[in-house]
């Protein structure tokens, strides 16, 4: 498979400053071959101004047109094969299990964004009717709908090199919404970045986009990430990653002149309370539950469960006796990049130093220094309260556990606890009455309340709230995953008293596209007569 | 009519700093009876705290609850009587009618809102079912709806002194949701805010609300308001004033450890193009109707039209020739108060001294020096687009016209517009066609297009868009007027696979409040088998 080594500025490339990077194996640091060019900010301003351009005709075009542009990007990543997988795998260290796992969400999530718009309701059409006799002035025909914000710049995320990196999630919503995209690619995958940027620029002219509706941008630094977050023309930031770098960002876009909505999702220590009669029962299923979660994926997931909660007792002490046997059971295993398996290694150091915590299992491999080695920590409640370093994610196979001596000090925990993605508690039925300030406490903190599972596995589906408060993200009003991830990117509009020929299909008298709308107020699918 | 002069910190008071502010008839400058205690930073502490503890309580009420709570702050309103409306328009220099008008528009957005929530569709319900045979992992059942996001903090507003202010649609909207709200009193009207939050602290206790749903603080300068955006309990602000204003509290927000979302709508210069065909039909027409939209409210709406754009010729010169003649004839009237009477002297005195401005008329009684004078300006379009000063809001009376030269200056224009609340375009039916490029380009500019009308006229119902591109706003993506402005305090949380007995009423599978809900993507009303 042919590696284009350019910048993809709209229908057109740039070798940028003439400096590349390159493609890691992390296992063994392997050179991958292909030399990529890392961008200028001129490539910056010339993807701006096709991007700004082609916002003039995308945002017009029907749904059916840009469904049919996701459609085709779909099928074009497919149409990459085994030389996809196979890149994307020596470049992360992924299995290609994995890879191919990630394959089908990435082109599920096109397909159903594309699905999502083609149905129509996205716009959330509402019309008022005029009542020209009103007193004391007439009330005037008022139309509203979602519109595309304008270019928005997408992070490639390292830890889903497909499903949240060049056409992953964020960029296919903001497709969807009718934003052109303009990727920051992630220097740890830029192989899998330029065979899937091909895909995008492929589908682009096979399905008669606007030149500049899609541009990808490699830089192995901060700068171009930069100008592209500071350009005038750019509407909104969708990021997954860090705390560091999605504040980053955020600081940035809020200082703008005009500041603009950044959609960071900066991970989470996902807090799990596991209760005590379900302890009692289940321990040793529940810690076996646990230690899968814990090393899935080498631990490099957004909703990996790093923080586990239990009043200490018989029961707890059986469940940490068992995880540990379990995770000195696991095996190490490499991690995406060796600025990762670093930070793991000096994370788990930092927390081994602090007061009160007592590491309770490594797994018995050492393993690689690429490899994360999975281990879990536990401390005492009044040390998890008083000490904010116990609250960081730890991104890798850890989990710490905390022991409370009773209800009242779980409570006191999680009245600490930071923004999540997800809370988790884990109970049986008949004992969660007893918890329900505490299940009220927990929906506070998080985007998504799981009970008796793992929060690992984020189904994409409409329900589904990939979010939550700061530090989780940077607007807990919105989702990363699922149809209403395109919200990140609309805004309302309302024409008032517009003559028919100039409104928009959705707001047609008739409902051409047969969308559900507020008519005075009430849903309905009816014409207006 | 007792006006209290205390803070009021949840169902307590306090004398604060021992300091006091007064109320001042901002026409003549006469000193108002009351004297009102500047809060401390120790009374927002405590106020957050209540509001903090009340929020655990407020937001599981049932909808029910919190809407005879807004009923209850609509009906004590009311029962303030003349009182209130004599008050009010003594501090602002309104006329008693207008106040009357505002008081209405008052309760009803309240009683809006509390039909809202009782509705109950506005917590976005979504349910997807499980699948629990599904490969190669089964689906687990989620289930999500909006939540509030918590203390919200509000900035009365001085323009509109009940519909913007103590409980206004910033306050209305935030209870709705369910968050407890912590008023900072706009100093112009100290009164006022006296009388409606005592209003509001007896429709708490009759019906019932926690302790710090509400509170109400008073300052004269910049402490407290920074106090309360910067408290770590505050969750979001709402704000509506200068762009100076908005941008500080933005950017105090934005610094936080934790951000918060701001709100603010910080006016706009509502650009209005008049297309020649209908200039040559209805100069005049057009020309009395926005005399009177300039002049409405001496022009102390954030909606007020303060740019108006069209093509050179004799049309226009009519147009301009017959405006002036009736702003000449305008009276000045009394300002909201001497700083904002004070500023509009310096910003007109700024944008006579522009190069190329040249004033083209002004009332012909100058007024009093707490009057505003209406007056207008013209510029040449090129003048227009390399002067940013010329794209400021002058606050008050005035409106500026630009003579383009053609189409293409017209479209140039447009295209250096900053974000606005509306756009107004006036033509005849058959040369909108003509202009299609135009509408879509000015789409992009503001929350609300208007056709042939003027900005001015903010009509409360749901498709109703208040809001904008910055600097219109600091997030377009919301609206302040109108049900939907709830959805700026709400976010989402689902829940995975939780017990029946846990789950909100709004996700049970009975349905038992009726409302409209996304089951597995589809819109029904149905309950779940």
């Amino acid at each position: 498979m042919d590696l284009n080594p350019n910048n993809l500025i709209g229908y057109g490339e740039s070798r940028g400053s003439g400096k590349t990077l390159q493609g890691v194996n992390p296992a063994g640091g392997q050179v991958l071959p292909g030399e990529f060019y890392l961008a200028t900010t001129d490539d910056v301003e010339q993807a701006m101004t096709l991007a700004t351009r082609a916002f003039a005709e995308y945002k017009l075009l029907p749904n059916e047109q840009r469904a049919a542009f996701l459609d085709a990007i779909a099928q074009e990543i497919e149409a990459l094969g085994d030389a996809l997988v196979q890149r994307a795998s020596a470049e992360t260290g992924l299995p290609e299990s994995r890879i191919i796992g990630e394959r089908g969400r990435t082109t599920g999530q096109l397909r159903m964004f594309a699905d999502y718009i083609r149905a129509g309701h996205y716009v959330e059409a509402s019309i008022d009717t005029a009542i020209p006799e009103r007193q004391p002035i007439p009330k005037p025909d008022l139309r509203k709908m979602m519109v595309p914000l304008g270019p928005v710049v997408v992070f490639g995320s390292s830890n889903f090199p497909l499903a949240y990196s060049v056409a992953g999630g964020d960029t296919a919503s903001a497709l969807a919404a009718g934003c052109p995209v303009l990727v920051k690619a992630h220097p740890g995958h830029p192989g899998t970045s330029a065979l899937v940027g091909q895909a995008i620029v492929r589908a682009a002219r096979t399905t008669g986009m606007p030149e500049g509706v899609f541009s990808l941008l490699y830089d192995s630094g901060f700068q171009i990430g930069q100008a592209l977050v500071g350009h005038p023309a750019a509407r909104a930031v969708g990021f997954t990653g860090s705390l560091a770098g999605g504040r980053a960002l955020f600081d940035l876009a809020a200082q703008r002149e005009v500041p603009i909505p950044v959609f960071a999702e900066m991970g989470s220590i996902n807090p799990s309370v596991l209760l005590p009669q379900t302890l009692a029962q289940r321990a040793a299923e529940i810690a076996r539950i646990y230690a899968g979660s814990i090393t899935l994926g080498v631990g490099q997931f957004c909703t990996n469960p790093g923080l586990i909660l239990a009043i200490k007792g018989e029961a707890f002490d059986n469940f940490i006796a068992i995880l540990s046997e379990e995770i000195s059971k696991a095996l190490p295993a490499t991690m995406l990049h060796s600025g990762i398996s670093a930070a793991f290694r000096q994370k788990t150091r930092e927390m081994a130093e602090q007061l009160g915590v007592t590491f309770v299992a490594r797994a018995a491999e050492e393993g690689q220094e690429y490899e994360g080695r999975p281990m879990v920590a536990k401390a005492p409640a009044q040390t998890f309260i008083s000490n904010p370093r116990l609250h960081e994610e730890v991104f890798g196979p850890f989990s710490l556990l905390i022991e409370c001596a009773d209800q009242a000090e779980l409570e006191a925990c999680v009245a600490v606890l930071k923004g999540q993605l997800t809370v988790t508690i884990r109970g049986e039925e008949e004992e969660f009455g007893q918890y329900r300030d505490l299940i009220n406490q927990l929906r506070d903190k998080a985007g998504r309340v799981i009970f008796n599972g793992v929060p690992t596995g984020v189904e994409v589906c409409p329900s589904m709230t990939h979010g939550g408060p700061y530090p989780a993200t940077t607007d807990s009003r919105f989702t990363a995953v699922g149809v209403h991830a395109i919200k990140r990117f609309l805004r309302p509009v309302t024409f008032q008293n517009a003559p028919p020929a100039i409104l928009p299909e959705a707001l047609q008298d008739d409902n051409p596209l047969h969308i559900w709308r507020l008519i005075n107020g009430e849903l309905s699918r009816d014409p207006i007569k």
